[in-house]
């Protein structure tokens, strides 16, 4: 049964995975307000499938924000829309800028840092809402050989472990990635392996719809 | 089960319901190329739950097109393109000029026209495709004595006239717009109550994909 | 008579339906300073019929807003132009939002919060110019079983009460739509029902050109 | 009583007044289609004040225009749209270009050629249409003594008696002109003395309306 | 004998007759930062026929601004540049304003109030350069009966009159245009009358040039 | 004396020097249509200084042109005209091409083809014109042995000595040039040391007003 | 010894790797036309370390082409264009396709294809010019056990088969991204592993330079 | 044997010479963050030829800047971030100004001004950082008697001689571009003989890494 109740809010926030172009400076209502990836996805579907609840669905990701640049706007951006859910997704510049821009280590944001983070973004939010999720990050990149999708199995371990630690529900965007890149090229989805495009975010909201009780009939 | 085979094509054509801001000459591949709308959805949704099947979609959808339109572009924009299925959705444009340019009378594609324009196009397509479906027009209003609602249902009548005499598949995506309008005002889905947006693009994808054998649990 | 004295002002404020694309900060003067909805319309009619009076109009409408919007800036965009006469026309984006929005309902302006705003920007208003005067708000749609008309008309009854409670004039502009649709179908003036187009602000223009004197002879 | 009959169609054809912003190839429909001039103004006062009347207007109203390019492409732009009803604004450039660039006198359109213009597209339009109106051209310039409203009077007579040869209706928007501009400066209308903006634009709808048998209340 | 020494500084200000697209915040230098109006024609000038001279030409005039403007940024926009010498150009906008929005009585500078602003902006200027410059304002229509021609005049003439109290070098522009109109209608020049285009900017170089000692053959 | 008639039409022709962005197809007429180069310069002294003459001004420059592409379209853009007076001024780009793409050596236009081409331009032109006039190129450069400067000289005097073997009037405006680079450095005029900005521009129409019989002073 | 000689002309072909914004119709010449990738790398080194040798570097590549569309157009894009030496890469688009449009299968060149159209394309220029050089296409992905490694594989090697059969000259590409690969991942370089970016195009210039006899001390 | 150490950080600073288009505040990381000039050559070439070192290079070069403007704000944008190596190239806009805006001489900075902004700059900056390096102005002009070369080479001496003083290295650009000037036009590298282009960009890289202690093989 879907756990979001009627007439409540969920805020989406992180990257540019959430981002998606959405409305500043607060991503909602009209117009693609919440933008065109996953969080729309979610929305559109909560809207066919249960059109008798009202679900008020909020997103303020920045597009390559670490969870440096998260906790620094935790308060703004999330605790002062009041959510009653909150759902957060970071960690892929975390990692990717590792790889990308190698030689500007004093930007990186390395393990050890990453999950004082993710527990202070998690201390911070926990008991100022209903019910808090999180999105591990991932690389849809199958061979777990590459030096990327190693690191990122790494920082998805720690949000995994911290969540664990705080009892937070934490659902495993790589798991489901993995699963599909097995009938699938990652170029298929999107070619730099990280944004999710259109078959990406929808395979992100069936997970996190899965994960949350949708128990409607597709058709 | 889904009726359509692995590495088989299906091209859908019509108006800007169906158009979106496709691609051109055809809109397919890659970079949104079959457009933002329904199509899009179809697409993203047969690709994510059947990610073992390969099916090519194309769209032709030309925004304002009548049915004498698309009857007079039938060859280069249905027939050349060599479907396996073709999914025709027309007739928006042929009822709304009636009433928002009413004064533009020899613009208008009065039913008998209509009926004619439908019928041609059948004749032209059915032989030439593995299977030819049509979607009715709809007007996302639930009152029927409304002027526009009224003959728009008069023009989808006439569409499922045609497909029986041909024996051809007819969705009609009146009924799915007058269920979901038990639950939320036309606004939401659009202000102009004909384009669908992401809440009524999704509605006509569930309803093609259950009458075409969609038989995955979505989560 | 035209009850409009010679080197007076008007000022005319609201939502989108007066806003139209108007100057800023203060829509006035040359290069359609005034917008082009409804008050050029009343802008161009009184200088074409009357030119020996001049009278100068201001419009402050800002797109989007709901009687709350208008109350909270009230004193910048009206009480400090000075104006001698006062328009004000708002309430279509309380009722709007409930439908095309109906999950946001931390924004949405209910029968309550609007009545208490329409008497506070009476009472901020009524004393400090010649006269103020009312619009009703309105939606395009005949058939008062529509949710939204409903709504709407809950709305306009409101503002007529405030208006009658406090000795203010107020023009009931759904009663000139409803007239007007008796001929023609919401779509020829707006897909929307709100937007009142070419067609829809001369309606308006001529409802207040009538309720304030207009005697010229049209032609 | 209007002279327009119902579902009948009207083509307004000229300059720049004319043309408006119209759309291409036909200016007609949605959208502005009819430009934003007086021909906009014309339609909309008569679908406000005839609504039981449908009208058909269209606008092929050419920028820069001179009576030579008119007459060149009187075929395409007015005979082979088959109006009912013609109208014809022509002539500022035959005279505007003799004062702004009286450099280029091969391209100017001195009086002699502008009868024979003005001639032969009488001939070639009046018996192809149930009513053919010409509208004079104009300067919103009060004294008869400036060079360029002397040199426009003469072309304004040309007009008019063409029009009495061939007893063609002929509306003097000069004179329309002169009397409003005992109240109002000319760069209160257009800083450039020909272009009407929206007071001019409803001076000429006004009496273009007055001479074809406007006859409802403003108010 | 030119009156301008070499390495000094020319600040020309006020509207956009001399204005003419300048750079910001400071009109001076590379790419025409002096706007393409009379200042550069000025500064072409100076610098093709007295090579040997150089001439700090700097422009601050802003579009729109009147009398009023322009005193209240003096300071800033003049004084603080040290200009050696001092040349401005005001008076239309506090005209025109009465010809082409009469309603908006507020907004005008009427004679008295102009001769003010005229006479504080010489106290203010006179006796911190070197010299201090006038140019009339003008109205290009030869016809003294126009009413905003006499306007204009009235204008000039409280230039005039203040120069004179004040001992100011005050060059008569309207002479000059008064001049050039036997020979050219002013739509020639400019439909407007009174931005001056490539001619009129020329002509009042030549005007400014001769006044100011130019002595060089053109040829 | 003036050589050129009253009511006779210049035209213009030759590379960027010349176009300066002049109008398209044939560079006349109101709105800049002679481009913002030396043409406009010419055009405004002739309208200023000879109010009394009406002299046709036209420009049919077209920017990278080199004596072969001029040759190639003499007929469309210089005798299909019908000048009176033609002016030419081609050979920069077959310079200048030599030295900044030094290994596209199939697209130079070496001295005896050049040659050919500028006696040929002159036989096709000569007889059909009252008078025809050349510019020499030139570059802005006072030491003759910078290498492209050299080049320019030998391609400055081939222009010279085919204009004395059909009693061509040219100009020699390197002189001009080489007259003021004496009082400033080239990057005063131009960076490039080929486009003439605005006080190249004057210094070349300077040359050539002086070599037609200009004989008004200039204040 | 560099093998290219003092005034001959190379011109480069194929895909987005080549033309990388290159000018249209032929890149070469003046600003950028050769574009901004590998080839002006290759255009900008052999200027700076051998100024006395002139080499005119044509780049005709379109952006998505297979090496079926590079043969349709060889004779206009390359033989037309009468070059000393041919250099072509292409294939990435031929391997692409089937990775992130799997579902087009009538758009993709298979192996059996790509062997015909490379062998094709050799027979055609290979007597045509002096010397032909082909670069395989690459992946720059390490895992040889990825997808599209393996295709890419593939198809280098026929690329390789094909030239040796005719003794045309081939560089190895994936081998020098393969060895810099050991170094940096592929995000460094790009996060497509396709487009070469700054590094990447330094690299396959370093590669092209060093196979075709460089000889310079870099510094 | 290469001076900079793996994973430190170089900054960059200047005018526009090292600007070219970086991104804003600070030039470095992805997508052409470090401009489009001799900083990116030098960056892609450390990270071509030394893949196994990790130096974060950033650019805060101003386009226009003087010698001034740098020292104005050499905290912020140079020491503030800390580099392990800093290296300016600066001077050029403190000489043209000189020449392209003569009579702006209250913003020349004159040779004495211009020495002791060097030395003020690098009294600010050597002793924070491990190695501080100056390139010297240039100007791509052979002939020393053209009078901005010669002004040119005395900001360069002045610059050799602060950098002397205070045991800094120098190198001399100037000497680069005269090297390869006898071989090439300055045309070829740029009209303008500053912006250095493509070639001069990699003139520069070549010659600072040689000065730095490259020692790779090129191929």
């Amino acid at each position: 049964m879907l756990i979001f109740d009627d007439r409540t809010k969920i805020v989406f926030t992180g990257d540019s995975v959430t981002d998606a172009g959405r409305g500043r400076p607060v991503g909602e209502g009209l117009w693609d307000g919440v933008g065109s990836g996953f969080v729309r996805d979610i929305d559109t579907m909560l809207n066919v499938y249960y059109p008798e609840k009202l679900i008020h669905i909020a997103n303020t990701g920045i597009g390559g924000n670490t969870s440096q640049n998260l906790l620094d706007r935790i308060k703004p951006d999330l605790l002062d829309l009041a959510p009653d859910y909150a759902v957060i997704c970071i960690g892929f510049n975390d990692v990717w800028r590792q790889f990308d821009t190698p030689a500007l280590v004093t930007h990186h944001i390395l393990p050890e840092q990453f999950e004082k983070n993710i527990c202070a973004i998690i201390e911070a939010v926990k008991d100022n809402v209903r019910k808090l999720i999180f999105l591990t990050p991932y690389y849809m990149e199958p061979l777990k050989e590459d030096a990327m999708r190693a690191r990122m199995d790494e920082y998805g371990e720690i949000v995994k472990k911290c969540c664990e630690k705080y009892d937070v529900q934490c659902i495993d965007l790589q798991k489901e990635f993995d699963e599909y890149l097995k009938y699938r090229h990652s170029s298929f989805i999107m070619w730099d392996r990280v944004h999710p495009g259109h078959v990406g975010s929808m395979i992100i909201a069936r997970a996190f719809l899965r994960e949350t009780g949708f128990d409607r009939q597709l058709v």
